[in-house]
């Protein structure tokens, strides 16, 4: 019954063993390895995207802003939903990285943005000459931070106004393989083709140690990405161990296997919480997350037996016992569906 | 004979079993978790600095950027060698975590910055009012990166200048161990007691996959610490896979052992170089780098014979057979005995 | 009929007098002169703030920039109006000046920021320990953007909120002296003694060629201000000159006078506005500033006339006749009464 | 006697009349005016340059790291004398404008750099991959900061190596004016047509009050130099004011008359230093600058006579009456030759 973070379970034990296979003999560091370039084709070869420039680095959070400020000028503003990762949870290092660039908030519905919302807030950035920002690139999140997903028609909708600006658009994907997994396209299908000029390609909220890839679709965007990198801290020396858990990821599709366990665990979940009646259901669960309202009693009893999971506001200690608190449940691709229906049975009072 | 770097061999193998038990169940991410505070808690008793704020990140260069950043304002010079790592090969990352810092160089001998020098180089900053930068931190790096060592004697020399003008002292330790085990002292007596006020632990280069600690032994300078990691991207979601590798690198003394074994493999090979009438030995090697210069026909022969190493100027393949070219050579924990040997047999010509 | 903005008029002339009178033999630079330090003194003198540290600087942004950096960290968030001069106007300079501090809009009624949201918008923010900003200052501005000004009332009240989380607060006073003119108040009681930590006080709009102040009614935040400012690039080697503005604007209540005379010239024009039907006057007029919608026809009327103000949006030119435009409409100390009578005759179909 | 900088005299008296004129009726802000075009084209004509992008700014700092960061990634070095005004007198405002640059200081023989030690100093970064820096723009000062000045010759033999490495070169002309003087060539054939790509083009030492012009031979160069200047805070809203002093400036050459006289008043206090036995001149003064030593007693002499100059090191009051001190003499347009000629009595012990 943990269900706070794709982030706390384990490692796939394929990475680790691809971990223990890298540990052979002497190799260049820095990237210059053959690994490291298995790494960077099979990522080309998946995208169906053999010039894409591909890089790796350890953590979410430096891959969007790495991608982000490759992008954005410093006196850019970059579009957002008000609840994207880049705005609500890396500590203003997309306004770091890109040397100052402004997020500009864009009404979102279910969790993503709208065409209308994103041409709106567009087309009233940069109407006052220099005075205020200039239009910066879009980013999305998919699957969303509330665990909706866009399709690749919503994209493709999306990116026709990135076009009409000329503003290139980013994809944050740390959950970019639940969003395939759940769509069931192609992984060139949902990016590139549907006009997405960058993805943040996740692999630690889904089986691996800490690695994300960088993909630039139009690789002259990141003419100078190996310098943002490197300046940034985030250029490993031992970069093997982060090929390695890559390679290990795309081989026999690893990345989407365990993607599509996380999301049938959390189907499974879903299905269970539609049957309590007291708990009602906010965004539409197409991924690995669930935003589930239902009464501080029952967050107390699943508390109680030892449940894990976030409580978005309110505390579940003190307070009318029939006041509705939110729970984000998260599903990696680990969960142990026994433990869910343990958990549900507790909700329901069994 | 592979001496490239200490960051081309191979991980110690109880680092990576260590991973291996650390990939047990559901875990709190972002270093809220019992290995982590315990890692924190090995490095604090092996500073035997209970006090210090300890934390990790994944590369020295991270490590150092994050710790200047943390002592230096933007309008500040840190202070350091010409051939300070944080100025020749990290690509202005003191710069950018810092917010604009400069750096000025303080001549060295040996590799290593003289009170006199640092004394004369302070005095001259800060004497023109607000037009020049203010007198920032001061950063010297044990083992250096021209192998030669700082003693404790000596840190506490240099102490003594930072403190004259109230200004704190940084030690690039990504050779640390290397440096302890050079000298035969505690870390302690090497750090704090010496008057260090931060220490970039490293781990990295001497057997780790990618972890160094930042290691504050005046806890008040780290008070935002964890906001400048989070900002740069450097804060691990699975952080437990970090903390498992210097608690590793902690237990048994295996920091201390495998520095030991790289020391050893370098002085075994500078004997063997000295024995050898065209090598000539810059700087005096006490770590585990030796900067060695020798004919190019020699390098020819090596090269031949599929050695590896960097050589600091010049083209190996064409020119004068007779010219002196410098060779860096760099022994790690995994280092061949038997192949050094072979390399310097190739060396003399046999 | 000139009504773009109250920095398009021209300078009084005993303002062009007191640089002529500066104008004589050597001075030291930098503001080490005499006419500087009787400038500071009699801004403390103004604001009865005798410990109050004052630097001046030669543009808006750059005074709201340097006060917002000296109070916020890279890492935090600044709270401001959606219509901020900061947010809106600045091309990111807050976001330059802070090294990457984030903006967030607090909901305005009126323009102006109540005491509710911005509570609410203080207690949504660093809920998520180093994943989201810190929570930096608090920025208002008097009078707004749009014309209303806070009472000392409403900013004591949000200085309550401020002061519970520990937050500076600062007042970008642009057309400050018009707030003050427009309130029958004190410098003193719009700001310190209402809680207003440091003040942005303007000359540029109300006759100054080029002058603000930053005021730190806690001159603790101004520590290292003058680093700031140096490295912006805003340190006038002729300081005298920026002096010699301010004392001319202190002097015999130059800046009451001038702002005085906006504001009539801006109540003249509202009375004027409102005995026309169609015109629909949007936030309350307190200041030197109108929002007025009224007919695209009256706008082509105005425009064949001579008339310059902005347009909030739409084409003058070409579209509805009928449809209702916005228009923007600024009074400066220059203002001719006549012209405006010509003006609203125009309007009226004269 | 008043030497101690040219920033230190007077404003031209037909500056503060072209700022009078520039005072009348209303004008279009942000240098959107008449007057502000026409001393763009000014300077144009004046430097034969009609596709040169030109901007005004207030500061010499803010001129210089506008136009520096327009030339330099934040992963790059700028390359310069080890006494450029940009190293040691902005506060490491050229870090900050461009986001985290460094500066790679080259050796200077009489304060100017040389063609080998530029050569040497470029050929010896961006030698580590991305390790180091890249490879940045060039910065000269012409006249330098002690006084010396560059000719055409001296400046294209740079020039060629800049271009060999496909740098810009940046000319920093706070005594532009001076260098011409004293070299009797054109704007152009100093600048551009030796090849230089940007040059802050001073005014605020050579009798304005506070205007300098970021002027862009290679136009390229300057392609969001507005973005920048606005979010640096130096946009001015009455930028009429700027405009009017720089048109003053070029009009019948007032520029090339102010430096002409202060370069005149230089020389004849250098000639009368030359024939004081105890004077030793540093450097070859060329324009308006001379660094003289003499004994500490005959400081004292001038001092107490009211004399007013830099002395570089060492306290005049106490110590050794022999020993020698350096004096910073710095003449400006307004210099009263008789008082200098008293002042040479004075040393001479008259």
């Amino acid at each position: 019954m943990f269900l706070v973070s794709d982030n706390t379970g384990p490692v796939h034990p394929s990475v680790l063993e691809a971990l223990t296979r890298a540990n052979e003999a002497y190799v260049a560091g820095y990237g210059a390895d053959d690994a490291s370039a298995r790494a960077v084709q099979a990522i080309r070869d998946l995208f169906e995207a053999p010039e894409a420039a591909v890089h790796l680095v350890a953590t979410g959070t430096a891959a969007n802003s790495l991608i982000l400020a490759s992008m954005a000028q410093p006196w850019s503003t970059i579009f957002c939903a008000p609840m994207a990762h880049i705005q609500e949870d890396e500590c203003n290092a997309p306004e770091f990285f890109s040397g100052g660039a402004k997020l500009t908030l864009v009404e979102a519905e279910n969790a993503k943005i709208t065409p209308a919302a994103l041409r709106a807030a567009i087309a009233a950035e940069q109407t006052r000459g220099v005075h205020g920002p200039k239009r910066g690139p879009v980013s999305i999140t998919n699957a969303t931070e509330k665990g909706t997903v866009y399709s690749p028609a919503e994209v493709a909708a999306l990116a026709e106004v990135t076009k009409e600006y000329g503003l290139p658009l980013h994809m944050d994907g740390a959950r970019f393989s639940n969003a395939v997994a759940a769509l069931g396209c192609t992984p060139a299908e949902i990016t590139w083709k549907a006009g997405v000029s960058a993805l943040s390609f996740g692999g630690t909220k889904n089986g691996l140690m800490g690695v994300e890839a960088a993909v630039f679709f139009d690789p002259a965007l990141a003419a100078e990405f190996e310098y943002r990198r490197k300046r940034g801290g985030h250029l490993f020396s031992k970069h093997r161990y982060l090929s390695a858990q890559m390679e290990a990821y795309i081989e026999g599709d690893l990345w989407h296997d365990l993607a599509t366990r996380a999301n049938e665990a959390c189907a499974h979940l879903l299905r269970g919480l539609r049957q309590i009646p007291q708990v009602e259901i906010a965004f539409e669960p197409e991924a690995n997350i669930i935003f589930a309202s239902f009464p501080r009693e029952m967050h107390q009893r699943l508390r109680k037996a030892g449940a894990q999971y976030s409580v978005w506001s309110g505390d579940v200690e003190t307070g009318d016992p029939a006041e509705m608190l939110t729970a984000r449940m998260v599903t990696d691709w680990s969960q142990d569906l026994a433990q869910i229906d343990h958990m549900l049975a507790v909700m329901r009072g069994a």
